[in-house]
């Protein structure tokens, strides 16, 4: 008997039939004894044409109104749902982001939730009602309708699970899990059982699109354990959860990768205090996301090598905006490649294991594979590459570090104990 | 320098283009200096499909989960429609009927509104915004959302206008106005310049489809002044407002038909105190809406002959269930006829004048058109004849009582008078 929070994304809820599918899911956990709230994201597809249809009205939809246009989507699905719930003689019952209590700020389209009125939803639960709530969605303090930016939903559960002090967060979705690196790339990657919430930000913001980042910073931050599994397949997923013994076993949990990166470089940089900020400060102001910066030495004395990576589809405007720059600092040529990839590792057990670092290289060095850039934290390295060795690198580095082998016995779980398990 | 409350039906934001369209006219009005409410209804066919989607879900949806649903429509065409309108310049904000502050009873797909919080529809129209409010929508004491039953969008207009007191409620749909009978019947029907509410109510309630039975209630009960005009041609349309002394030189103001009915007839009924209610109730509780009865003397004495009119569609139920009843009373043979039409004319002018039912049968014998029931109030008479003769009659009777001439130069309004003379 636990207090659940469930959540089902757009593939699992995109027409009638999976709807039914996913009442049926949520029933039978209703039917064990649980007490369940359900989150549900719009039909797949149903945001992206409510964007196109704010589009088509105008260039540049004002984003309050493109928020009200856009929050119909999960309007409707949390409606459906409750009909074939109450159809299979279950009591059920639907709410909007408002009407479930869930505040946020006013950043449109890409809000922040900053608290949660239980009151209505845990009195729903008392009367034994399946509560459906909107996912993606919340108001801000003057009651206007906000969404959370994409992937919202998975944070919409988690906060909810926090606030309502939930036993669990399960996250349906179309993977069945986290896997040590993406099977679409190398068949033998490896589902894990169990992952820290720092490993798995790391993995989020590396490119594993499993669990939106917020809602992974929320688990972390409220102690909230989630379960990812498939909405299609009764298979186990994989628990994220705060690190414990078993965890510290394993050096190496993943190897994740992000393609679309390009590099630039300006050489012959003047070596003197305030050049980052007068570079990177036009590149901050043009949206431009920088992600990796690494200053060396040029060979020459009082000069600096300046590098760093940024999306793909932002290179010709980088390389434009940093030549003026260079040539109003004083610095040298701007050059750079768009054909690149960062590939990393990621793993808790890096900050107790010497040698980690050197395996890597190694591994990438006896494929040839250059090393162009390096970046590391306590719980991850990444290697900026030659795009065309990605998949290669991926695979090289899953086997040095024989991710495919399950590293402890304990990990062992089986599936009927799964939700005991997960129960603090 | 007016508050004026506007109504744009589903058809008149049917696409993107129709939308940009109203934005346009109502930035007319606000750039005369108008302050300006929108009440939106969902594009043409939003409902119907939605309403559609709830039924392939359920074969019965749940009511509250309709409303959740269908509620979505109208949210949709307000977000837009703030969109083009802060394209070309001006401020708008959307408001949700819970938004707006429409408080409703719990009737889910027939609420009634009961209340409306006015303050934060005056406090956007302070700030010189447009406010564009979803129709047909409210939430009840409990915060759940309902929906106001169809054609509910022109009673959200015209209770928003009594609530901020506007000066007028303009209602813009695919019409231009009321006319003296159906111009798809008749080519020399005629629009009216003004008419009351008591008349418009008969007209509404006996078919003629511009406006929603019950906003014209609402409009006659706060004293709201309804201007009903197409939304697409810029030419004048019809005053619905209190009666005046223009109004009561007309005699006879309109004509109206209702096709789809059919007459049921007990024969032999026992003349005792009940019979009348043994009949009925039965009826009403299979929710068949009776609509005009008579009863009469069936020539035996101690015996009565009562017959009804019914919608058609509920016509072979009706003959069942009052069959049944008969054998039970002890009546005598049932009979009926579903190929009839009731046409009835409507003038406050008849209050005041003899003879105008003398006129009416006449013109119906002139055409050898017979009469099977007739039921009259104050305002109205109504003729139930064989459908087939409808048109004619319509015909007959618009001429008879020379529908087509303009009875009363006061009514020659020009049309850039009309605002001001709407003005109270």
């Amino acid at each position: 008997m636990a207090l659940i929070v469930q959540k089902y994304g757009g593939t699992s809820v995109a027409d009638i039939e999976r709807i039914r599918s996913v009442a049926e899911r949520v029933i039978r956990a209703k039917r064990e004894g649980h007490d369940v709230v359900v989150v549900l994201s719009a039909r797949a597809g149903d945001t992206d044409r409510l964007i196109q249809l704010g589009r088509e009205m105008s260039p540049n939809p004002d984003p309050r109104e493109l928020d009200m246009l856009v929050s119909t989507g999960e309007q409707i699905t949390i409606a459906l749902f409750c009909m074939a719930v109450k159809d299979r003689g279950y009591d059920a019952i639907s709410m909007t982001g408002y009407q479930a209590g869930i505040l946020t700020d006013d950043h449109y389209g890409n809000a922040r939730i900053s608290s949660i009125n239980t009151e209505a939803i845990m009195n729903h639960l008392k009367r034994g009602r399946i509560v459906a709530v909107a996912g993606f969605q919340g108001v801000d303090p003057e009651g206007n309708i906000t969404t959370l930016g994409r992937g919202g939903s998975d944070t919409t559960a988690v906060a909810i699970a926090a606030a309502i002090k939930a036993d669990r967060c399960e996250i349906y979705t179309d993977v069945d899990g986290v896997y040590t690196t993406d099977p679409s790339i190398y068949k033998k990657a490896r589902k894990l059982k169990k992952i820290s919430y720092e490993e798995m930000l790391e993995m989020a913001s590396l490119g594993a699109k499993v669990l939106h980042f917020r809602s992974v910073e929320f688990g972390m931050k409220y102690g909230v354990p989630i379960y990812v599994a498939s909405s299609f397949k009764d298979v186990p997923g994989t628990l994220v959860t705060k690190e414990d013994e078993d965890m510290e076993r394993v050096v190496v949990s993943g190897v994740t990768y992000t393609k679309n990166v390009a590099r630039v470089t300006i050489n012959d940089v003047p070596d003197v205090p305030g050049m980052a900020a007068a570079i990177f400060r036009p590149l901050a102001d043009a949206g431009i996301n920088v992600d990796m910066i690494i200053q060396g030495s040029s060979g020459i004395p009082g000069r600096a090598s300046i590098s760093f990576t940024v999306p793909e589809d932002k290179y010709n405007e980088t390389i434009e905006i940093v030549q003026s720059i260079s040539n109003k600092i004083g610095a040298g040529k701007v050059h750079g490649d768009n054909q690149i990839s960062k590939v990393s590792i990621v793993g808790l057990g890096m900050r107790s294991h010497c040698g980690v670092a050197e395996k890597m290289f190694s591994a990438l060095a006896a494929q040839n594979i250059n090393i162009q850039m390096i970046s590391t934290s306590e719980i991850k390295i990444s290697c900026v590459i030659d795009s065309k060795y990605t998949e290669l690198a991926v695979r090289v580095l899953h086997d040095a570090f024989e991710l495919d082998k399950d590293p402890n016995g304990v990990f062992q779980v089986k599936e009927e104990i799964l939700p005991k398990e997960v129960v603090r």
